[in-house]
C-alpha cells in the first residue's frame, strides 16, 4: 500500500467521547458522582449491554470469552492482519469513581471509530485490525485476584480456578457471569499489541502542569489473604489471659505494616484495605479475622525484602495474641517495564499534539500489565484531578479525556499507517 | 395460711426439664452443637412460638410487651399478691452454644411447675404468685446494646429510641418485632423479686469442684461503638503519607487496649469484638472502621481510669493515621451488688440440697442485672465446663442443669411458704 494514500491525521468527536461516557456512567452511578459498579453485578451487566449494543450499532463483531471478557472487534484490513487491540474495564470499586477504567474502554471505541471515518474518507487501507477489550474483574473488588479476566486471557490463571474464586456472599465467577448472561464461549487470540488509557490516579501530571504520560515502569505487587484463627469467648468473664483473640493478631499486623512502609521512604506501599472478622459480636473475643495485605515497590528487591519482615510480623502477632493462623492466598506480581515501542509511539503522537508524555510508574495494576507479558502493552495516562482515584470526587476533565483520546487515535492511526513493525524499529532505535 | 399446711419439698422432674431443653435447641441449633437464634430473627420467633404454646398447655397467662419480652404468668395466689419473676433469654450469640439464656427460661418453666405441683398435692397455699420472663435481646449481639429488653422494662432505656436500634442492615427492633408478631401491647408490672438460673461461663466452679454458685457482685462495663473517618484512596498509587486510613486507626486503638488490659492485672477486661471496615475492598484505603469496644471492671475507679485511658489512645490513634473520628454511643452500667436477701435464701436452698454456694462476680451482664434497679434480684450459676460460652462447644451437664433447677425450686418453694419477707429478715440477719 504505497504511503502516499494514506491520511496523516485523524481527529476525534469529544462530543461523541463525553456522550459516551454519560452514558455508561448511568449504570451503578449515584447523585454524588459516585460509582458501584462491582464485576459481573446487575449494574455491570446493564453496562456490558450497553456496549455490546454500541458494537452492533457501529459495525464491531461482539466476542465474549468462558471467563466474560468482552471484545468488539473491528476488521480494517485483511482478516490475518496484525491485531491492535485497544481497552480496559468498565468495573468499579465499592463507591468508586466514574473515570477508572470506563475511559479506558469508551476512548478505545471513540478512538478506533475515528480511525475507520478517518480511513474512510480517504479510502486509505490500514495495516492493522482493531479490537476493543473490556476486561473481568480489573478492580479484585468482589472477587480476588484483581486482573482476573486478563490473566486468564493470557494463560497467566487457570479458567477452572477463576472461575471458582468466590466473592464475600459465597457467589463463584462463573455463577455470576452466568446470572448476567456474560459466560462467553468465544475463543479470542492473543493480539499483536495492547494500548490502554488511563486517569493517572496520582498527582505527578497535575503538579507539573502536564496533559499526558507514558506508564513506562509497572511496580510488583504481593498480595496476602492471611486469616488469624482464634477462638470465640465471652468478652466478660473470660480472663484476658485466656483469650485467642484473631483480631487483635490482626491489628498487630496492621500497625506493624504502617511501620515498615515507613522504613523505605518512597520505595514501598503497604495496605490492609479489607478485613473481614467472624463472628463479628461485640460481646464475643473474634474467632477469626482474614485480612487483605498488599506490598508493592517497583523494586524486586524491596518487595522481598519486605515479604520476610511481613512473615516475621505474622509469626509475631501468631504468639502475642496466641492464635493460629493460615494463608489463604498469595498473589506475586512482578515489577517491570512497558514496551519501549510503544512508549516511543506514544512519546510521538504526545509531541505531534504538543504536549510531552511525561514518563510514569504505574503502583496499581492495570490489565496491561497483565498483556505485557505476552505482546507489546503500554498504559497511557491523563491527569487526575487531586490524584484522586478509587473515590467519588476521581474526576479527571472532559478536555483531558478528549485529549488522551486524541493521543490513543494518533498512535492507532500510525500503526494503521505504517504497520506493527514500526513497533520493533522504535525498540531499536532506543 | 398457717405453717402445718406447707409443703417441706418440692421435687423437680429432671426428665422433663432435658425434654424441654432439646425441644427449645431445635430453633437455631446447629449438628455441631451450635446455636444461632439471633433477637427478633424468624428462629427467636419459632422459639418464642414454642414457649407460647408450652404457656398455654401448662396454664400460664401469657403476656407480651411492647419491647417484645414474653412473659408467662401463673397465679397461685391472691391476683394481687406479691409477684416473683424467674427467667432469662432465648437469644443468642451467631454461632454461639445452647444453654446461654435458654436454660434460665427452661429451668424457670420447670421450677414455677414443681412449685405447683407440690403446692396441688399438699394443698398449701402460696404466698406469691410466679412469673416466667424472656427478654428481648439480651445478648446485644444484633442490636446494641445488649439487656435492650429488661432496660426498657424498667425504665433505664426509652421504649421509642430501644425500637429504634438498628442491626447491621439497618432494621430496627421495631421492624423485626413485627415481623415475627412480638410486638405486643401488654402492660406487666415490675416484680416484688427476680431470680435467673445460668450457666457459669467461666471455670471457677469447675476448678473448685463445686456444683453452684450464686453472683454477689456484677462488674460494670463502659461501652464505646467509635467510628475513625478516613479517606478512600487507591492502595496502589496513593503515597503512604497522603493516606487518611481508618482501619490503621482503629488498629492502634486495639492494641492499646490490650496493653492497658494488661496494667490492670485480673481487675480490668478490654475488648473489640466487632469491627466494621468500609468500603472494606483489598485495592482501597479504608474510610471507615467502626469498633465496639468494651471495657469491664468490678470497679468503678478502675473503670473510669481505663475510658480515660481509651480517650487518650483515640486521640494518639487520630494523630498518628490523621483521621477523624466519632463517638457514635457510649453506653455505661455501673458496677454493683446482687440482693443480699436472695444471697442469702439461695444459700439456704443449696445447703439443704448439700452443696454450698459459692460467690462469684458476673463480668457478662445479665437481666438481672437490669432489675437489680428496680427490685431484690439475683443469678445463680451451675458450671461450665472449660469455662466455654459464646462458642458451640459450651456445655452444661444435664446433671448440673437439673440439680441448679432444684435449687431455684426451691428457693420458689420457700417463697411460697413464707412469703417476701423471707428477703427482708434474712437481709438483717446478714
Amino acid at each position: 500500500m504505497p504511503e502516499t494514500t494514506s491520511p496523516s491525521s485523524v481527529r476525534i468527536d469529544p462530543a461523541r467521547l463525553q456522550a459516551m461516557m454519560e452514558a455508561v456512567s448511568v449504570f451503578g452511578g449515584g447523585a454524588d458522582g459516585s460509582m458501584t459498579r462491582l464485576t459481573l453485578s446487575p449494574e455491570d451487566g446493564q453496562a456490558r449491554d450497553w456496549l455490546a449494543t454500541w458494537f452492533r450499532k457501529n459495525g464491531f463483531a461482539e466476542k465474549v470469552d468462558p471467563i466474560g471478557n468482552q471484545f468488539g472487534r473491528l476488521d480494517l484490513a485483511s482478516a490475518n492482519a496484525p491485531v491492535v487491540m485497544v481497552g480496559s474495564h468498565i468495573d468499579s470499586q465499592p463507591n468508586g469513581g466514574r473515570f477508572d477504567g470506563a475511559l479506558g474502554v469508551i476512548s478505545a471505541c471513540e478512538a478506533i471509530l475515528a480511525v475507520r471515518e478517518t480511513l474512510e474518507k480517504s479510502g486509505g487501507r490500514s495495516a492493522c485490525n482493531f479490537v476493543v477489550a473490556n476486561w473481568t474483574n480489573e478492580e479484585g473488588a468482589r472477587f480476588q485476584p484483581s486482573l482476573l479476566g486478563s490473566s486468564v486471557f493470557t494463560g497467566a490463571a487457570d479458567l477452572a480456578w477463576a472461575l471458582d474464586r468466590r466473592d464475600g456472599a459465597g457467589i463463584s465467577v462463573g455463577e455470576a457471569l452466568e446470572s448476567i448472561g456474560y459466560a462467553g464461549t468465544d475463543t479470542v487470540p492473543i493480539p499483536d499489541a495492547y494500548l490502554e488509557l488511563h486517569i493517572e490516579g496520582d498527582s505527578v501530571l497535575e503538579r507539573e502542569g502536564l496533559r499526558f504520560g507514558a506508564f513506562t515502569r509497572f511496580w510488583g505487587a504481593v498480595k496476602y489473604r492471611l486469616a488469624f484463627l482464634g477462638r470465640q469467648a465471652h468478652t466478660g468473664p473470660t480472663p484476658m489471659a485466656a483469650r485467642h483473640d484473631a483480631l487483635l493478631a490482626g491489628a498487630y499486623v496492621i500497625t506493624d505494616l504502617k511501620a515498615l512502609a515507613g522504613e523505605f521512604g518512597l520505595d514501598l506501599h503497604t495496605s490492609v484495605g479489607r478485613m473481614e472478622v467472624y463472628p463479628n459480636s461485640p460481646n464475643t473475643v473474634p474467632s477469626e479475622a482474614v485480612l487483605f495485605i498488599e506490598l508493592r515497590s517497583g523494586s524486586q528487591a524491596i518487595l522481598a525484602e519486605a515479604e520476610t519482615r511481613l512473615l516475621a510480623s505474622i509469626e509475631a502477632a501468631v504468639a502475642r495474641a496466641e492464635v493460629g493462623h493460615e494463608v489463604r492466598s498469595i498473589d506475586r506480581r512482578a515489577a517491570g517495564r512497558m514496551s519501549p515501542g510503544l512508549v516511543h509511539l506514544a512519546e510521538r503522537a504526545s509531541d505531534a499534539n504538543g504536549a510531552p508524555a511525561r514518563s510514569l510508574d504505574t503502583i496499581g495494576g492495570h490489565d496491561a500489565i497483565s498483556l505485557a507479558a505476552v505482546c507489546p502493552s503500554i498504559v497511557l495516562a491523563v491527569p487526575s484531578v487531586g490524584g484522586v482515584i478509587h473515590h467519588p470526587t476521581e474526576f479527571t476533565t472532559p478536555e483531558d479525556h478528549a485529549f488522551g483520546t486524541q493521543v490513543l487515535a494518533d498512535m492507532l492511526l500510525i500503526l494503521a499507517n505504517e504497520g506493527l513493525s514500526v513497533l520493533e524499529v522504535e525498540k531499536e532505535r532506543r
